[in-house]
């Protein structure tokens, strides 16, 4: 019988598991993953470190029971995969038995994303942590419930930075951001970063554009961080400076990279290694704005990814079009949603970008919850759209969709406008946001309409 | 000086005066409305109704001044006309002043729709209400104000029934809500109104399949209600039966109208009438999905077309692209939404469709607050999408809109399957519902993929 292994049974993994097992009933699936957990997002760590959700359990979308018992699929837990050699076809394990060999027919990896470790002497430090599995956080709210910090660091200033701040702050814990940028959120432009900064701010203590040099132990256990010169002492310190593709056994293994680590593949999600293929944060995809694959690690497309492969690698037919690099994050009591280019990121791109900006309202300006909706479309001079952003205490999250939908689309800013969108005064005004920013959009492509003197002025 | 008349100063006719003006500052604009209040929107009364806006001119989207004396528009309230003569370019009219003339170089209509009064006798009594004006608004709520009121009886159960029956139930009102037909919402394909009729239910008393035969007086002010032959003792009585285009004045003048009497206008709101445009409630637009003019009386399409015709009216350039019959409706503690054709309504329309329903969830399932969420998508069964449904505690209303958005691009369910919608445990599950139902759609129209036991189940 032939053989899939899957390195890594995050969310990614497991899909590509489970859709592999749809597809070809018959197949042997392995996945082997490093942690003692299986089938559960990044995305929910945030909450259950900031006690939203009670149990680690709660964040698995199935339990590993589901695949074992149900799906048939040999899930491996705390069972790392050291080597991939493609030539014999077969991965070098270490589990919980020792160390081992594993042959496969097809092999799926992934493998995710690492966070990034600044060279900072001291990281070695108990009370140091990085989010980037639920055994890292069950271990710091493990020590978060024992109420020994009362004072945290959170260096950066990112998704991760951002929402474990807030995790910590619902803890209980005074925290403090340390950002080495003079800006917080380097994803969305400066107008939508101004408003999670003053957000941040009113919960928060944040520091910009100061390093974090050193980490020094403290007494009882806690530490002193050295802050661009300066002592702070905390119970806690959280690195949140970015993630990077785990991409290193793929790449010792020969496979075809970009510049940052992120592994090539086709739409089958086949990388440039016979009979392997990869999926999830680790893999640049197809950004359908710039019109080339970019590294943009986000759970949904891991997903997806993870769908595509399996049903692929099993014998199915599918395939990945692509992204648009659509995100959103709840600071506190306000949601950040983007979509496509920034307008930086678009003059990056070599694009003649231009941004119009608007503050609407989440909903009839009379009806209760109304709130200020701030909203950001970038498009070129011609009125192509190329990306938007939304920050407002509601009406974000799912307004951004629409405009991934027309980034999907192609439309421009006029047919943004045109767009026939819902209404009722507990959801929206009368224009929404996203209609009501494209008639803007529009009013600056076009040449204004002329007044026309001898027909309206004269007699029609 | 050129002279533009407008008729009716609700949300459609402002915009179209306030276009104009803007289009054409040497213009003089004259509108003249029926009631005694311009500038607002139908679908803000319930929600004065029932208390949670406090006064009338909460609603207003701008107060009478600043038309008068910002925007340099004369608006006559409580102003009638009576008659549009298209020969002498003159409207007869009657203000708190009399009876009179007034000419025009161009008219734009924006009349609206009135409601429909079904023909039973004893409709006269003073506690019938139909709710189509702020004006009548007003006096309900004093009605409500006085106590008086503690069993209503709402006849109709479509958007304004609904509505008016959460707005008397909120104002403490024992409310029983009458439709004629076997089902509520008759805009919603039934899965959908069956939840609909399930949240109704917990709040308010629902007859099915009855008819309103008589309204006779009671006691004290009060009124019987005869319905299915049986009295029913009600303190107040709303007619919502449905509502019709208030288009009498333009047809009396020979304009081309529908069957259905909307008013047949072009891209720039014109009428077949010289010199006399028609907008908001009153006209038949593209409907993008069925692909002729339609009927589809909506806020947002009324503003829309109103700055369409004022623009044009004053002489410049601009276009009404169509509508796909996006609507919204609050409906106690469940939100309801829909976009394109339903399926009864393609079928009816001659188009071979299939339906996709899905119970997903309007965040991921671990977050506080996540409930289920429906969705029905509409398409033909080679996966060209005609429509979508959504309803649910929350996440409903703008989620509608990527469907919407999805239909002006005529995208399939395919590509509604591949769009990178927005994630984040509050506000989404990692496959967004609208994608879940677009998979599952989609893996209906396609061929399952073959279990390739050559590949997957030998030796790849």
């Amino acid at each position: 019988m032939a053989r899939l292994v899957v390195i890594g049974g995050g969310a990614a993994g497991m899909s590509a598991a489970s859709a592999a097992r749809r597809v070809a009933p018959g197949l042997d699936v392995t996945v082997c993953e490093a942690g003692g957990f299986a089938a559960y997002g990044m995305c929910g760590i945030p909450y259950y470190l900031g006690g939203v959700v009670a149990e680690p359990e709660d964040l698995l979308a199935y339990p590993p029971s589901e695949f074992r018992d149900r799906r048939g699929i040999d899930l491996r837990l705390r069972t790392r995969v050291d080597a991939v050699d493609t030539a014999a076809h077969q991965v070098h394990l270490t589990g919980e038995d020792g160390a081992g060999l594993l042959g496969y027919d097809r092999l799926i990896v992934a493998t995710g994303a690492d966070p990034v470790r600044p060279p900072v002497p001291g990281l070695g430090h108990p009370r140091v942590f990085t989010i980037r599995s639920l055994d890292e956080a069950i271990e710091l709210r493990q020590l978060l419930d024992t109420g020994v910090v009362r004072r945290a660091i959170v260096v950066g200033a990112g998704y991760i930075g951002l929402e474990t701040a807030e995790a910590l702050v619902e803890a209980g814990v005074e925290t403090e951001v340390v950002e080495a940028l003079p800006r917080v959120l380097a994803t969305v432009d400066e107008p939508v970063a101004a408003l999670v900064q003053t957000e941040l701010e009113r919960h928060a203590r944040l520091r910009l554009g100061a390093r974090l040099d050193e980490v020094r132990p403290g007494p009882d256990g806690t530490l002193t961080a050295v802050i661009g010169g300066a002592d702070t002492p905390a119970d806690l310190l959280v690195i949140a400076t970015g993630v990077r593709p785990a991409s290193d056994l793929l790449i010792q293994a020969g496979a075809e990279h970009l510049a940052d680590r992120s592994i090539v593949v086709d739409a089958g999600m086949r990388t440039s290694l016979p009979d392997v293929f990869a999926v999830g944060d680790a893999v640049a995809l197809p950004h359908l704005v710039l019109g080339h694959p970019a590294w943009v690690p986000l759970g949904p497309a891991a997903n997806k990814t993870g769908r595509v492969a399996g049903t692929v690698a099993a014998g199915g037919t599918a395939s990945f079009a692509g992204v648009v690099g659509t995100a959103v994050v709840k600071v506190f009591d306000l949601e950040v949603a983007r979509t496509g280019l920034g307008l930086d990121e678009a003059r990056a791109a070599g694009r003649d970008a231009v941004a119009t900006d608007l503050v609407s309202r989440s909903r009839a300006k009379y009806y209760p919850g109304s709130s200020p909706l701030h909203i950001r479309l970038v498009h070129t001079p011609g009125g192509r759209l190329l990306g938007g952003q939304l920050a407002g205490r509601e009406g974000a999250a799912k307004r951004v969709d629409v405009l991934a939908t027309a980034l999907h689309a192609g439309l421009t800013v006029d047919g943004l406008a045109a767009l026939d969108l819902s209404y009722a005064p507990p959801y929206a005004p009368v224009y929404d946001p996203v209609v009501a920013a494209a008639v803007k959009a529009a009013g600056s492509v076009r040449p204004a309409p002329q007044p026309a003197a001898s027909t309206a002025g004269g007699s029609p």
